[in-house]
This record gives structure tokens, C-alpha cells and sequence, in this order.
């Protein structure tokens, strides 16, 4: 059994290559719903369905985000219609939240209106929210505080960034599920994510961190900063307000209570040892998934890098 | 001024007609909203909605719902994904309906709602909804009670119908607007729409047959049964059913308290007298509204059938 810890559009990429790697129903997901928001009136979950879209093989390639091939003119008429329209949805993807929207109006879960969906697109890997509770990733620039989806998307991550927080985060329950995922399988992987906004959320969610820190399954994070910059998005600005170091320690730094191994890109070999440092191994190797390929490739380096099991439980956990 | 009452897709097609006949900003629309649904959960205004299109160019001319060119991409995924799908909303048109939820739910009245979607088109006519509180139309069946569209749509009108009520319309109000647009006009159409289904819920919301008795305004109607068959859906079936002829004076006597003139097609000349013994005047023309110019002839000839005021109001005021 895999457990993956994921948000993004880097970390829907790597569940694609684990999913090659080992068989589907092997692996259980876990995803950040920090950037969920509320547009149109509907309940957009943007990494719960990039992890779907890439399971069904939907997601849209160019784009990383919604469905390959989708139009968009529901989207067009809403402009016309005086909607806002700075966050996009196909007419396709459309469909997926107006689902979800409907699935949660009648007494479902997020869990079981995003296994219900999962169902009808015939994924086998299970795909389980962080959390059934609220918790909205806030970002505190000059302007006042925004939801993710408006500074990523509608500011283009372009404002300055002064503090990051995960409101409702201390009230919020791990989704079902969750914690069994991370206490019984063979390996945790954590997906080439922004360590701030797509894995923070989620470590934030009180029992998260804990339980990665006493599982007896090997941890493993993949770095998304590849030559000490982003492959893409903002993780570096983010990381560097956190205080972290901006480089592949920075990623160890954030995991460093419950990380055994990291996986960086070959690229970044000179700071290995400022993560071993840390008491955390190294697994370099090509991290970039530009390819099906190089995803197969990728999630196959990481599945060796934690072959066994931990020998204890790490023992400084933080928050 | 010029005051319509409609429902259904001929009703749309002859205000298609009437503003090519006189200045759009000169006529007021009061539309049913007995077939109002949730769908998908939506608040999907289908009568309201085919007299915007109509107005904005919009309407699909062959299926006379929808817009024109429309694709059914969410439609499909939502198949995929397990939701219903015999009602059938195009990606176009499902804007209209997540614009107006979103209106409806940021605590705009339909009437507002509707007003702003009228306004994003260019529509310069305006567009009441017959009543902001909810009124059903419910169709008795051998198996239960149907909605308007369970019944017009999923069941094609197929089941024989025991009965027809309008649910919620002893305590509905009319709209803000719609008694002025009675008692204040020159004229007011009746649309060639279903008398029961189409009519019969905006002539059950307690007050707008009162100002149809009263008006100064001369009253016409356009029946939409030509040759003693509906030129489309159950007309025939439900006029029977509510013990009305099944002819153009069955159109005459579902509207007798309040109409002056019927307008109705050549080829019902013979029934004709059975109307003006009713007391009300008939005017045959071609009522087939199956060009644009077919529209504004008919637009026009209905137009110089109300030309004079009334003497006095009628007098055997119903319900």
C-alpha cells in the first residue's frame, strides 16, 4: 500500500506516475482542500480534481489544470452575463462541481461525493480530502487577506506575501480515512508540491503531522524546487516568507519531523548535504516529469528509496 | 404600451413577432413560472428564459428551447458522472441558470434576477416572471403527481393526466409590476400558450384575472390550437381534461371573463360563431408562426385587432 500526501498541479503529475508504477488499487490519495472555494455558487475542490482528472486520464496536458479538450462556452456567456470569469472552468470540468455541488446538497460527504465521482470515472486508486471540515488557506498581502485562488489565480502570485494561514484549520477533523492511510501502508509519499500551500494545509489538520510522524512506514517527499528555483508557482517566495531556505533544505526543512528521505533532482547534488544535515537521506534523480516516462521513472526512484520499514518512530514532532 | 402574458415556445415566438411589430422598450412580457425547476441545482426559469432568448436572438429555432449553436459538453459529463439528464441544459444556456442561482442566492428577487440578465443581453422589452413566490404546476397521473417538466419533458407528455393544480398559488403575489402592466397599457396579448399549462398558472395568482376584468385595455388572445389540433404539446389533451371545447372555443372559454377579441387561424372559420356567441370577436388570420415575417404578420394583424379601448370593464370576473 502507498499513501500520498498531494495539492497542485506538480503533485497530480506524480500521482500519475505512481498509479504506472503500482497498481491503482493500491494507492490511496491524500488531498489538500485549502484552495477549495466557492465560484458560481458551486463547491470547486481545483486538487481534488486534478488528481481525478490525471487518474482518468482527463487532465488537460497544456494546461495542468481541468480537462484535456474542454470548451469553455459556458464561461463565455457567463462574462456576458456579468459573472466574474478570472477563475476558469470548462464546460466539462463544469460538470464535476456541479456534481459535487449537488452530491453535498443532499447530505454527502466530501469524501463520498469525491468517492462518488471517482466511481463514475472508474479510478481505482482512492482519492480521500485532507478533511470533510472547512479550511481555507489564506494569504495576508499589503491589500488585506486573500483566498489562494485569488492570489494565485486572479493576482498571478505577483502581490507580495506576508503571512499564510489555514483558517479553520484547528477545529478540522482528518477526512475518514485519513489517518488509517497514513498509519497502515508501506510507504508515504509526499507529492512534488508547494510545501506552504498545498502540503501545509494538510500538515495543518490536527492529527496529520502526528500520525506522520509515528507511522512505521517509510516517509518520502519529492522536492518541487529543481536547481533552486520552482518548477512552477510561487513555492519559493512562499518559503522563503515562512522562513525556510530556498532550496531543496528548505523542503526537508518543512518535513523535517517526520522526512526520511527526500528525492531531489540531480541538479541540486551540492545541497544534499545540508539536507543530510538534517538526518535525512537523499535520493537524487531526474524530478522532472516531463514525460509519461519521466512520471513512471520518477515514481519508480521513489518507490526504492523506501523499501523498508522505519526501524522507530521519528521522534520530534512539531505542532 | 403593449402587456403579454406567455409560456411555452410559442408564446416566445410571437414576442419575437410583437417587437419587430412595435418598439421593444413600448412592450412588457409576464411570464409563467409554473414550470420552474431545480435542476442540478439550479433555478432553471425555462418560459422566462425563452422569451430572453427571443428577444436577444438567442432562441434555437429548430428544438424552440435553448440558444442557438449550443454544445451539450457538461450535459454529457454529467451523464458520465451519474446525474440526470432527460432535462437537457446546454453549455450556453446553463449560464443563464448559474447566473440567476447566484442572483436568487446573493438575495436578488426573480424579478431583479431576471432584470439583470435582460439587461447583460440588450433586452430593452421588459420581462416579468408572473409571481417572485413559488407557484408549481402539478400534473395528477395514474402513477402520482408530476412536475411540469417531469411530465412535458421526461414522460413526453405521454401519461393521461387526471387533474392539474398550481401548487403555492392561493398565497403568491403577483410580481412587482405585473398588475401595472395590466391596468396600464393599450393592449394586452394573450400568447398562443398552452390556456392551461402556460396560461392557467399566471392566471392563478390571486389578483392578475381580477386586472384582466378590469383593465380599460382591450384584451386579445392568439389561440394556439389551429385546426382543431395544439400546433405543438398537450393542449388538446389538458383542455379536455379541465372540461374545456377542444377548439378555438375552448381557447375562448378558458379566457371568457376577460377577452375581447380571439385571433385565430383561417382554417377555423367554422368554429368561429361558436366564439362570438360567447360575446367575444374573432379575427382569422394565418397564426402559423413559421418565418420571421410569418411572426411580425401575425404580431401586426393581432395588434389592429385591439385598437380601441374597452366601453367599460367585463363584468363576469372568475376566480
Amino acid at each position: 500500500m502507498i499513501t500520498i500526501l498531494t495539492g497542485g498541479t506538480g503533485g497530480a503529475k506524480f500521482v500519475q506516475g505512481v498509479v504506472a508504477a503500482v497498481p491503482p488499487a493500491d494507492v490511496t490519495v491524500i488531498v489538500n482542500t485549502g484552495d477549495d472555494l466557492t465560484w458560481w455558487g458551486l463547491h470547486v475542490s481545483p486538487d481534488l480534481d486534478s488528481v481525478a482528472y490525471a487518474l482518468a486520464g482527463l487532465l488537460c496536458r497544456e494546461r495542468g489544470w481541468g480537462v484535456e479538450g474542454d470548451t469553455f462556452e459556458c464561461l463565455a456567456r457567463m462574462q456576458r452575463l456579468g459573472a466574474q470569469s478570472w477563475f476558469q472552468l470548462g464546460d466539462r470540468d463544469l460538470a464535476t462541481h456541479l456534481r459535487r455541488t449537488q452530491l453535498l446538497a443532499s447530505g454527502r460527504t466530501l469524501t463520498e461525493a469525491t468517492a462518488e465521482i471517482a466511481r463514475s470515472l472508474h479510478i481505482s486508486a482512492r482519492i480521500l480530502p485532507m478533511s470533510n471540515d472547512r479550511v481555507e488557506t489564506r494569504i495576508v498581502t499589503d491589500t488585506g487577506e486573500l483566498s489562494f485562488q485569488e492570489y494565485f489565480v486572479r493576482e498571478r502570485y505577483r502581490v507580495p506575501v506576508h503571512g499564510v494561514h489555514f483558517s479553520g484549520a484547528a477545529g478540522a477533523r482528518p477526512a475518514p480515512g485519513v489517518l488509517d492511510a497514513l498509519r497502515h501502508t508501506d510507504a508515504v509519499l509526499i507529492a512534488p508540491s508547494n510545501p506552504v500551500t498545498s502540503i501545509g494545509p494538510i500538515l495543518a489538520v490536527p492529527g496529520i503531522r502526528a500520525a506522520l510522524c509515528e507511522t512505521h512506514a517509510r516517509v518520502a517527499a519529492i522536492s518541487p524546487i529543481v536547481g533552486g528555483a520552482a518548477v512552477s508557482g510561487p513555492a519559493v517566495e512562499l518559503m522563503r516568507m515562512r522562513g525556510l531556505t530556498t532550496s531543496i533544505a528548505g523542503v526537508a526543512e518543512a518535513y523535517r519531523d517526520f522526512l526520511d528521505v527526500l528525492i531531489a533532482d540531480q541538479r541540486d547534488a551540492a545541497t544534499a548535504p545540508a539536507v543530510e544535515q538534517l538526518g535525512i537521506s537523499v535520493c537524487l534523480t531526474n524530478t522532472m516529469m516531463d514525460s509519461d516516462h519521466a512520471k513512471l521513472a520518477l515514481a519508480q526512484a521513489t518507490l526504492e528509496a523506501v523499501p523498508q520499514r522505519r526501524q522507530r518512530a521519528k521522534v520530534n514532532s512539531a505542532r
